[in-house]
C-alpha cells in the first residue's frame, strides 16, 4: 500500500476540531481514516496535572517525542501502539493498536509545535474561531458532554489562557489553511468563514471570486503569497453551488468519490447542514485528493513548503 | 498493485504509432510501461498470408479473441503469454511473458476493431495521418528496416487499401483522440498537428486557445462535443511553452514527472525534437496521470463513454 495522506487538524480546546474532521471522516469512509488524536500523549493523568499545576496545552505535559515517532511510523504505514487518554475519568486507558489506511487524520492541541511534527502532515490546516465562540463552544460541550459546571468551565479557560497564548495559537503559523468560523447570528447554520490559505499547498483556482462585488457574500483578496477568503453564511446557495462546482471541476479524477453530505454537523442529535462547513470541508478534500494522486504517481505529495 | 492504466496508439502501418509511444515510454521510465503490439496476434505468418491471399489488417488474419482475452488480463493486472510475429522475416518467435506494470501501451492495427477491445483502454488514440504522408513514411521505413524496395512497398500499400477502408480506417470513430500530423514543410521537426478531441475524456481547459487569433499558429473550433485543434508546425516557441504551462497546471500533483524530454524523435539515429508532437505527448500525459489518479483513488478511470 502507498503511505497514508495525512491532514492535521489543530486548534485550541473545543475550536470545532472534531466537527470538522467528523464530517471528512464520513465522506472518506470509515474504514479507509485512521483517526488520532494527539491529545493522547499527555504525560499526565488529570490528578497528576493539578498536583503539578500544569495545563495540558503545556508540551512539558505532553511525550512530544514520541508523538512525532508514532507520527513518523503512520507517515511511513507502521503500525504503533497509541496510548489513550480518557476525557471521560482522566486517566489513561490501555492502549491500542494502530494500523495506517488510506488516509488518516490527526487532530489535537498541540500537533504543529515541533517542525519533527509538522513535517508528517500533507495538509495542515489550524482553526481558530474568534475566542468568544469558542469559549461558547467549550462551555455547550464540557457542561453537557463531560460533567463540568459553567464556572468551572470558565475559569478554566481563564486558567489555561497564558498556555493558549505561549503554545497553541502560535502553531497558526505553521497551517496550510487558517480557517475561522464567525458568528453572523445565532445561527449556527449559517456561520461566516474567514480562511487564510497560504502558498505552501496550491490551492484550486479561486480568481473567479476574485471578482464577486462586495454583495456576494464573498470577500476576497491577497497579503503577499496568503490568500484571504471570507465567505458569508448568509452566501445564496446558488453562488455557493457554484463555488463548489469549480472547485470539483478541479477534482474530475476523484469524481467517483464527489458527495453531497459535506457540511452535514448535530447539535444533540439533530443534524444540520452549513454551507461554510461545505466550503472547508471540499477545499480539503482538494488537497487531499491532490495529494493521494500525487503519491499514487511516485510523487512526495503536494507541499511546496 | 493498482491495474495499469492503459493507452491504445492505433492506426495504420507506418502512420507513426511507434514514434509517438518510444517517447511516452520514455518519459514514462522502461520499467513503468508494458509495451504490447496488438500485430503479434497474427493468425498467419507471412508465407500463409501470400497462400490465402489475405492481409495483416483482416480481422480473419489476426486471433481477435485471444487479443482481447489478453487485454483483459492486463486490464485485471494478471500476467499472459503473449505470441511473438518477427517483422525481419515474417514468422512467429517464441512466447513472451507479460508482466503488467503501472502503465501499457497498446499498439497496433487493430485494436479498436471490437467493443471487447476497446473497453480495456483508458486512453484511446487514433494516427490519422494524410495517405500521402503515410506512404511516404512507409516506403521510408519498409525499404530501410525491413528490406523492401519501393516498389514491392507501393504494391503492397494498394493491395491493402481495400482493408484499410475497410477495417482500420473505421476505427477512428473509436478514439478519444484523433491525431493528424501534416507536412506544412518537408522539414518533420515542423509537422502541424491536426486533432479531434472528444468528449468521452474530459480535456484540459483549452478555452484560452480559443481566444487565439488566425495568426498566433493556433485554430479551435468545435463541432458539437468534439473539439477541433489546430497547431502550426511553426508555432512561436512562446506560444507552444505557454499551452504547454497551461496544461501542466492541471496537473500540478504529478508535477514530479514533469519533464523536458517530450518531442523528441530520431531519424537515423540522429535525435530532433517537434513540438508539435510534444503537445500531443503531453496531452496523452495528462490523460494517463489524471487515470492514474482516478484508479488509485478507488475510481474506475476517467473515461465517460
Amino acid at each position: 500500500m502507498a503511505r497514508p495522506i495525512i491532514l492535521g487538524v489543530v486548534g485550541d480546546s473545543a475550536a470545532g476540531k472534531t466537527t470538522l474532521t467528523r464530517g471528512l471522516v464520513r465522506v472518506l469512509g470509515d474504514h479507509n481514516v485512521t483517526h488520532v488524536c494527539t491529545d493522547d500523549y499527555h504525560r499526565y493523568d488529570r490528578r497528576q496535572r493539578a498536583e503539578r499545576q500544569i495545563t495540558p496545552l503545556h508540551p512539558d505535559c505532553n511525550y512530544m517525542d514520541i508523538m512525532a515517532q508514532h507520527l513518523g511510523h503512520m507517515r511511513a504505514g507502521e503500525a504503533f501502539l497509541k496510548p489513550v487518554y480518557q476525557h471521560t475519568d482522566g486517566t489513561f486507558g490501555p492502549l491500542v493498536r494502530i494500523e495506517p489506511t488510506e488516509y488518516a487524520v490527526v487532530e489535537g492541541l498541540l500537533g504543529y509545535y515541533s517542525e519533527s511534527l509538522r513535517q508528517n502532515y500533507d495538509v495542515r490546516v489550524y482553526l481558530a474561531p474568534p475566542e468568544e465562540l469558542r469559549r461558547k463552544w467549550k462551555v455547550q460541550r464540557d457542561c453537557s458532554r463531560r460533567g463540568y459546571t459553567t464556572d468551572q468551565v470558565l475559569a478554566e479557560l481563564d486558567k489555561r489562557e497564558p498556555d493558549s497564548e505561549a503554545f497553541i495559537r502560535p502553531q497558526k503559523d505553521s497551517a496550510d489553511m487558517v480557517v475561522s468560523f464567525l458568528p453572523s447570528s445565532d445561527d449556527q447554520e449559517h456561520l461566516d468563514v474567514e480562511m487564510i490559505l497560504r502558498p505552501s499547498l496550491r490551492h484550486p483556482d479561486l480568481t473567479p471570486l476574485e471578482q464577486a462585488g462586495e454583495n456576494s457574500g464573498i470577500r476576497f483578496s491577497r497579503d503577499g503569497d496568503d490568500i484571504h477568503l471570507f465567505v458569508s453564511g448568509q452566501l445564496d446557495p446558488q453562488v455557493a453551488h457554484a463555488m463548489e462546482e469549480s472547485i470539483w471541476e478541479n477534482l474530475h479524477f476523484a469524481s467517483h468519490l464527489r458527495t453531497e453530505r459535506l457540511g452535514e454537523f448535530t447539535i444533540g442529535t439533530d443534524l444540520h447542514r452549513s454551507e461554510s462547513l461545505a466550503l472547508v470541508q471540499l477545499l480539503l478534500l482538494y488537497h487531499l485528493f491532490t495529494a493521494k494522486a500525487s503519491v499514487a504517481l511516485g510523487g512526495a505529495g503536494t507541499r511546496s513548503a
